[in-house]
């Protein structure tokens, strides 16, 4: 089979490079790092990658805003894209240094040497409690990425720098790890979507994409036997000024038998304080599950403003 | 009447100490400047503020997160803590210079003197077109808030930095304004929140908090009839193994009267996957609002696992 392209956030080193070597291995995939999560979009509403793979929420922090603000759609951009699967990865943060830094150790378990902080913003905040016990006041710089701290970190000999980043950027970048699994809560896991073009889906057949279900390193898939459950993604706005219009928008999935799993608002950005809704549901059935989905968006666009549906794929949690 | 004290998100000058002074006007209170949102939240439970003063969402940019995760009270410490008012702002970023700088304009526009600027990294993304047009190349230096940028470029005489902060903060640090809106949205605008002790609302009576509206510098609530809407604010949790849980939970509100208007989730904390969500409703009618409200708390705890009311107050955005 001829190899086929995953687009990631790059550099290369990040979490969603280790997500979408865990889901195609190393051998039957080209990894495309993206500078941003628009260009991974692009890359795959272009057809220039197979796929994307981009992290959707984290256990602890919550959503990522900026893949919601992408399959929200606001310019029209991306209308070929849908979601195909989920991907849940570990994330375990690390504190990295240059590989021949002295870092001088205190006697409060704090590197002293240490005078700047690199990380992505996002991971301040999963690393909380280490960093105000032992970094209180240390200046921090964001970055793009972990693995772009890593990377940094990975240049400055003087040891004066660390990094929030992955065992996976420590090996990329080859840094020392002077402190594991430093973030607050151990089981912090980041569940990525799988983004696919639903013309090419449609088109290429079995010569489309591999299922993860038959990779290799997809060995979570194989230890546990798959749920059945079978997920939804629903992007709807709806009539503001129509009192209980988002009331009888939900109401639509529980008619339908589905079982609302979580839901998201984002600004619109027609209107201020207008939001766009992004509502998860499953099936508690697989049986029928296109029928159902179908008669459920019909009625959702009866009570909504606008409405589409961003894909279906199967509930992979249950199967880690 | 002694002077109130109003914690808001510091240093002096930020868009938090602008909507508490449009609140409360500069004579009446103590305006307090707080080094976190959970310093401000301490200061209310603990009663060395009166209210804190605090942003929830902002039009373009969604939900604070940080602000919701401080309203679920993951850690039980702000029990007494609720919602008692809100207030809109405008946000409008202006660039500012040292006020004697002898900045030297270029033909196109841009002013040639400087070379570094300053600001919160938020503000970057809001003034994109801007700077992109104007500034591409100088150097951009992160900080962390608007008001600290002014700060940083009143101290310098020399005219070679620039910051990106409001108007506000430009009359605060005395510098001058070079250019001003240079926001890439124009109608960018952040809903505040006043917090308030429930247990001093109750003891305090009419020594308390001065009513807003009686206030001389809240000016936008002279000018238009105030709203009749009153708001509620509810964050429940619900049992997730239990299909259609969150669409009971959700119908409640309908059955009451109560016409939703935002819903945003965030994770509980107490399990992955699981989420602590945040409603907020108005009533049509003012007309026994306490007694609907009650009611539909009653309703929720049937169908929750938990859940809080915390507070309700005047809609203020048909008044602005």
């Amino acid at each position: 089979m001829a190899q086929i392209r995953v687009a990631f956030l790059g550099p290369a080193g990040s979490f969603s490079h280790e997500a979408a070597l865990q889901l195609y291995g190393p051998s039957a995939a080209e990894f495309v790092p993206c500078v941003s999560f628009a260009v991974a979009f692009s890359a795959v509403q272009r057809k220039t990658a197979h796929c994307a793979v981009i992290p959707f929420e984290n256990s602890t922090n919550g959503s990522v805003v900026q893949t919601l603000d992408l399959l929200a759609d606001h310019g029209n951009l991306y209308s070929d894209i849908v979601v195909h699967d989920e991907h849940y990865l570990a994330v375990h943060h690390c504190l990295l240094a240059h590989k021949n830094a002295a870092v001088q150790q205190g006697p409060d378990s704090s590197y002293r040497s240490i005078t700047k902080l690199y990380t992505h913003p996002q991971a301040w905040g999963q690393c909380e409690q280490f960093l105000s016990r032992y970094y209180k006041g240390v200046e921090r710089q964001d970055v793009s990425s972990t693995s772009k701290a890593a990377e940094i970190v990975s240049r400055d000999a003087t040891g004066q720098s660390a990094a929030i980043a992955s065992r996976f950027a420590a090996d990329h970048y080859g840094t020392s790890i002077l402190e594991a699994n430093i973030e607050d809560k151990h089981e912090n896991t980041t569940r990525f979507l799988v983004l696919r073009n639903l013309e090419s889906m449609r088109t290429d057949g079995a010569a489309g994409l591999p299922e993860t279900d038959n990779n290799t390193m997809a060995s979570h898939i194989e230890i546990s036997p798959p749920s059945q459950k079978q997920k939804v993604l629903i992007a709807f706005t709806i009539n503001h000024s129509s009192p209980g219009a988002l009331a009888d928008a939900l109401l639509t999935f529980k008619t339908h038998g589905m079982n609302l799993t979580s839901i998201n608002s984002r600004p619109s950005l027609v209107r201020a304080w207008q939001y766009i809704f992004f509502v998860e549901c499953e099936a508690i059935s697989h049986a029928h599950f296109d029928d159902v989905a179908e008669k459920m968006l019909q009625g959702l666009r009866n009570v909504t403003e606008s409405c589409r549906n961003l894909g279906n794929w199967r509930d992979r949690l249950l199967a880690g």
